[in-house]
């Protein structure tokens, strides 16, 4: 190596020792007669010294070093007269005898700090910039561990990791496709895996028993925030296993992740049933940091003239503790908060709990005191509390309820990022019905089984039957789902039925796993793990893109190559394609 | 679990515990009045028995079993009357006392077993079957283990692994990409790795250090044995190293390789410069299983008269060390071998050192005793061997050469698969000259650095411009590939220029990557390794076929899942593009 040591190593038991390290320049500054630089590598920062004793040619040489030039010194360890405890190396410093330039660097376009002065599209142009800034280095090394523990738990547990190709053929459920043309099998594509779910469904068949990947997938689906057109998952599946054990098994690879990245100890992850996260946080991923459930109200409420609430289907609130404070101007601006066309709320009700004991609501033409006190008990609500409720379609004012109930958690701090609240939601339903398409689709996917009992429902109410079907929700995002799948060919084929599949169809796209469901094929499940969003979670970001080196933006383009590009007529003649643009 | 155990785990220390397994049948077999059947799943093989003791119903059932039905079976674990210790479960027997049939199975289509009767194509339509056979299977598991093995080296040595993107930029040098299709970004592409080189320089750039990953790598050639579209690198990059310290980690990582996955000790490799390797092998890559080196005889055999001699550039021969006993015909069938055109060999010429300790050669017509016992000489020949002599232009010469000795080997049986012999080869040419195209071509990549002390070569004779880049051979199969990178900007577009990239070229393609060297690029280097072709050799095979799960045919197909395959005009419509079949 061109160095002793890094930059991060040295301490105070080196003293006196001549050492060589390599880096950058943090920065540099004279105090008196004495030149202080900084040098930088991915292990941490060493304080140079170039003072009167200092050769003055090279003093001036360490005067000169820019910012994010790349060194190589050689000096003595000498213990430093103003230590810093925040840092490893900042009880001792470098008495410089020798500098050697390996790379001069222009200003660069942000400062590499910390916090930085870059903005968004300045840093991802030169993301291998950004890369330097501890915080998202630090994620990546975070990720890195994450993997590697992940790895270690499952292999400890005979799971064994399998690759699954990239070049697999497209298939109409789901997602877009991105498609590859074949050279050598012209006007033929092949599409890249949105998961690689059929194929751990056949390595179950071909009898692996446990199998898992940390693998690449990809969806051409417009992006946002959390999304990315290639990421990765923790990829997993068993054989001869009840859903029961899928829980236990990755409960205990999340605890393992927990404890060994973060040190962290969680309790049981507790379970809830889908229908239950519905009604009471509106969503199937609830955040779980904080209580505010919903209270249904039409019990309470109907049948008092009020238009509104007898003519919803659903009137529902939630308790927003100690919020009573809130002015008249705070309401009207949640009003309009909720009436933004994401959210789609006409009308906010609320009714607050005084600290003087008095109960105040907005619809007191309505309803009297009385009312209000029972209203104040459904909710257990105390002097200081603000009942917060929306009216409507059930569907509908759900989501609304939870965008507002999370909205509610994060005004009120209820909503720490280095608190974390797992919640396993299981029995999910089988199918949800679409609109749009006038047919149901498969809410995970087309290979989860249904729960044996709710079979005979398919027929005459598909909508109610239930899957063995579970997602593993942290803070509110969905962080793995997975199911029990279907390994009976009759079964498989109702399915597909359902969904809406002709049986040539079927057959062409999914004929090989229906086939290979008749040659012993032995009861399985599996889940599969947002790697991204774990890892998100994990560095406390409200993104994924600050856990991936080189992300693409919401256009799906990487700034930094420019990519994706045109490319030269001789490529697209040679795979027989044109473009129609 | 449905199962207790697993059927590779119970022993005489499990007698008269009541288990239940779970598998596939593997056989069953009536003896008298006991019926067997082996039950098989990934760990083991156990016996099952129905005998006498048997409820009647359950022994017909047991009966009725058919193979590859996958079942579940509770029963006593007994100690076998007739024991089979080749197996770890050899002792014990489980009576059955209940059977569930999980699922039944068709009679495969080829036989589930070590030797299967199964064709190639056969095969690969049920390649999940085709999984099922142990020796297939072991080698996935034994490639798990190396990942494993592989990741807990780099990491241990503070290697972080990070993901680079699979949708990247096509770019014009080294093997055609496979691209897609950009829905969001109309007649553009995105192109699918060939290696993640410009992403592991630019961690470089960004301080990470240490890099490496295992990761899929795409290219879209011509296919063989040996090649797939899809393969896997194990992805290296390291910052302040010298070659020296590239060659000793992963000298270092694939000795941990050998000694944790194969419990083989190796010694420290061999170095030997590309010229020397190209002399006496003629080929970069070779066998050192065995010796049978060339030697170059042009100053033994010029001036004689024999103008296939005196008309060549290069007259080389090796010695297959006691095969002096080949016959004319068979001597006849290797020349007829040599002729093939993949070979192109005009003439063999050989001598024979007979063990009554004359000479005898196939050009006795020119040459006297002492010329031949000067040649004997030359090759440290001894009684009973057979000298084998080429003559022509250097390098095809040198080719067929290479593949006469390999022949020979073989023949000789000095190639035997658990024999590992491995060898670095250093010192590259930078640049090979590419008749077609008229221009140089770099040999490794553009990225690779020249020896500081060539580049004033470039100008003047750059052919002769050694690269600082280096080759793991084992057993005649390249299985790693590096080089120290070029960091400097100016020296960067140098190369570009030789490659006759015009500055607009190379900024449009490579800009990223030359403007991140201005911005303070460390000295760095790096490795690649074929992982497929490192697990091939571990398991023996000559094919990295089955070290994969599920590979592409020579056509680039999966005749598995039938891909690649038509799309939907929708599709192409929506991505704007159009196939011209």
């Amino acid at each position: 190596m061109l160095r002793t040591h890094t930059c991060g190593e040295l301490n105070i038991s080196n003293l006196g020792e001549t050492v060589t390290l390599t880096g950058w320049v943090q920065k540099s500054r004279d105090l008196g007669g004495t030149t202080f630089v900084d040098i930088r590598d991915r292990y941490g920062l060493t304080q140079l010294v170039f003072n009167t004793d200092t050769d003055a040619a090279l003093r001036e040489q360490g005067r000169g070093l820019g910012r994010e030039f790349v060194i190589k010194v050689t000096g003595k360890v000498l213990e430093r007269s103003n230590k810093n405890t925040k840092i490893p190396t900042g009880e001792i410093e470098i008495a410089v005898e020798g500098i050697e330039i390996l790379n001069e660097a222009k200003i660069p376009p942000f400062l590499i700090e910390d916090d930085t002065d870059g903005g968004e599209e300045l840093r991802a142009k030169y993301r291998y910039l950004d890369l330097r800034r501890a915080p998202i280095r630090n994620n990546l090394i975070l990720r890195h561990k994450m993997a590697q523990e992940v790895r270690r738990y499952l292999s400890d547990l005979d799971f064994i990791e399998v690759e699954t190709p990239v070049l697999i053929k497209s298939t109409p459920e789901g997602a877009r496709d991105f498609v590859v043309p074949s050279r050598m099998n012209p006007g033929e594509f092949y599409a890249l895996p949105q998961s690689p779910q059929t194929f751990k469904q056949l390595l179950m068949v071909s009898g692996f028993d446990r199998y898992f990947q940390i693998v690449k997938c990809f969806r051409d689906e417009d992006l946002r925030a959390d999304r990315q057109p290639e990421f990765t998952q923790i990829d997993c599946e068993l054989s001869f296993v009840t859903q029961e054990d899928i829980l236990n098994i990755f409960e205990g690879l999340t605890r393992h992740l927990f404890n060994k990245v973060k040190g962290i100890e969680l309790n049981e992850f507790p379970r809830m049933y889908y229908a239950d996260a519905m009604r009471l946080y509106g969503s199937d991923k609830p955040d779980r940091r904080f209580g505010m459930e919903f209270v249904e109200m039409n019990d309470l409420v109907k049948g008092k003239d009020f238009s509104v609430f007898d003519n919803a289907e659903l009137v529902v609130g939630i308790n927003a503790k100690g919020a009573a404070g809130y002015t008249r101007k705070q309401l009207d601006e949640l009003t309009e908060w909720l009436k933004r066309p994401q959210i789609g709320a006409t009308g906010l009700i609320y009714m607050r709990y005084n600290t003087d004991g008095t109960l105040k609501s907005s619809v007191d033409k309505f309803f009297n005191e009385d009312d209000l006190t029972n209203w104040a008990a459904a909710f257990g609500a105390e002097q200081g509390d603000l009942i917060l409720i929306l009216a409507g379609n059930t569907d509908k004012v759900r989501k609304q309820m939870n965008e507002l109930r999370l909205e509610m958690g994060t005004r009120l701090g209820l909503r720490d990022k280095n608190t974390f609240a797992p919640l396993w939601v299981i029995d999910f339903p089988l199918l949800e019905f679409d609109e749009e398409s006038g047919r149901y689709h498969a809410m995970h996917h087309p290979f989860t089984s249904p729960k044996p009992e709710d079979i005979a429902l398919l027929d005459t109410n598909p909508g109610e039957v239930r899957a063995n079907a579970y997602d593993l929700v942290i803070n509110g995002t969905e962080i793995g789902g997975g199911s029990i799948r279907i390994h009976n060919k009759d079964l498989q084929g109702l399915m597909f039925k359902h969904l809406g599949f002709s049986k040539e169809e079927a057959q062409k796209q999914f004929g090989f796993l229906m086939d290979a469901f008749e040659y012993g094929a032995p009861p399985h499940g599996g889940i599969a793990f947002g790697f991204d969003r774990l890892a998100s979670i994990f560095a406390g970001l409200d993104s994924i893109r600050d856990v991936i080196a080189f992300p693409k933006n919401n256009s799906g383009r990487d700034v930094m190559i420019d990519s994706p590009s045109t490319i030269a007529d001789a490529q697209m003649t040679e795979l027989k394609i044109k473009t129609t643009v």
